[in-house]
């Protein structure tokens, strides 16, 4: 029953952040597999699947929120990363967290850019200064 | 100088905001309208200007920031009619609050569904159960 | 399928929170009945439903942290209401509101206590001052 | 022993808050009479008694963090009022409240300045514009 | 004077924290040895000796408190050990984590979680997975 | 044009936190040099060079919102630096950081002490105990 559920969970996080996504998962096997199942079940496996929002969308309005609430780095990790993977342009990334700069200040949006910053050394969209 | 800058910042005001912003702007005449100067000509003169993210998605992002902050329900009111005016679906506006349940939790999606509740019911788009 | 996890939701939002919960959900009926389905789903039919904590500290727990966001009054008149409905002390609520002071600070712990007045007036554990 | 705590923590209170400390201690009478006599001990007997910071920093520090939390409005009108009691001048508070805005954002920043605009209104600093 | 509330502060302090909170206290002597009496005198000394709420419960709805504030790891580390301390089950604890996800949203849980992992592998109730 | 501001807020920064507001800047230049000039232009150039609130108590202002915000460790950095630079004695800082537990709680107070720490530590302010 929630196995069904549970497999179109998994696929959407695969979908969406890859193996940050699994690594997630994986952290929590020890300590709280339940808490990962009800993050594929609930979120990948029933919000992520909701129609009315495309994923690019979905992602931005996510990227955003994170931004915003100040303390999630790595999550921020995760959906800038997952931004990317569905599909989102770089500049809307960054755009996103400047504009979030008027509703949650500074702070937050340089926090914010610096996740990006990792994210997009990763993955070769910009090079690393220090190299 | 600055005048071009407000001048372009009060033209996208009104074109996203409508008459709510310019509400926010006059109840600061009183107290501080280098304030609402300084809302028009950075805010609306300088970030929304700006290329590389579209005006829907700039606003559903802001949609997404002020529900996760939790205490934004004056600004939220603006914004959810700046999204409608820019173009957004009442669907897209629901479903990016309904999202942000899983990154800020229940309470702040469901203080932000009120205000959407009561901006549909103001433009027409929901009955109000109450009639 | 989900009818089941709905059917147990909606009995355990109703031993919790009575009318106060019914009234939220049928307030987003006409905007979000989906939104309202997914909370009690989830949240009284799944996360409400786990074993491994007895009901009274899951809402003290619940006040505590609804005191500590600090913007989330009506959720706190809901589940001030809960606590009480399903046996803890008002000393006990009142307690978990100063002890949240500590972490928190004094303007949320206020916010919290003027919420657990009303609900205690409206139930007649004390007495208004104005009467 | 206590007693000497509470005696200089009420006579800060009045210092600072005057009449509307005391609307704040008298509302808790009748739900947690306790947490009265900790705000005034600790907060006004201990902290605010503590050299080392002027009372007029002291409280526009505070006006400052309560903007920057952006749910604490009925501490800020007490503050406010405070921070013009012990001699601050209303264009600090204005300039305290905008400089804010670069670090937690627009919202709170206008959330803010609007209970500054009623305590400026109630003390005749600044006209009411409905007048 | 102060004295018998530093002293009933310092050995709840142990009771509750151990080593954990005693570190704190010392990391704090070259900084603001005032900070670290403060917390004794009044946290430990005070708040912690009032009768209405057994510690057990306390330590549940600090957790709780901590977990929705998100920015909280250090505090997080030393209170799932207190909680522990007191006499609160693992399992206790990792429900509450995840309860708090309906109220604060997944990153906050998430974060409290992999303190809560971290602490339970330094005191033998799981194994690391690296091992 | 904006060359003027970006001058007069380029100095302003380096008056205020010297080398530390340089290296922000810097890291900004691989991923959105557009948000350090922002910063610079609207935040140094604009917001900083507003009369009616001395510097030494605008970055006490800054400190206190930084504070209560719990998330802002390297801006804290950065402004604990920037009130030193401008004559703020660091006996009001540390008092600042304490007067904002009673607002924003004791783990907000004590990650921003411990930020404190390290600067006083860096600036041969107070010894490093390890040493």
């Amino acid at each position: 029953m929630n196995n069904q559920r549970f497999e179109s969970g998994l696929k959407k996080l695969q979908e969406i952040d890859g193996e940050a996504g699994q690594n997630v998962i994986d952290s929590l096997a020890s300590i709280s597999p339940d808490l990962a199942n009800i993050i594929i079940e609930f979120g990948f496996g029933e919000i992520y699947q909701r129609p009315g929002l495309d994923l690019r969308t979905r992602e931005l309005a996510t990227v955003a929120a994170l931004t915003a609430l100040g303390c999630c780095q790595p999550q921020l990790n995760v959906h800038i990363n997952g931004a990317l993977n569905v599909g989102c342009e770089p500049k809307e990334i960054t755009e996103t967290i400047i504009q979030i700069a008027l509703y949650a200040g500074f702070p937050a949006c340089l926090n914010a850019m610096f996740v990006a910053k990792e994210v997009f050394i990763e993955r070769g969209i910009i090079k690393d200064q220090q190299e």
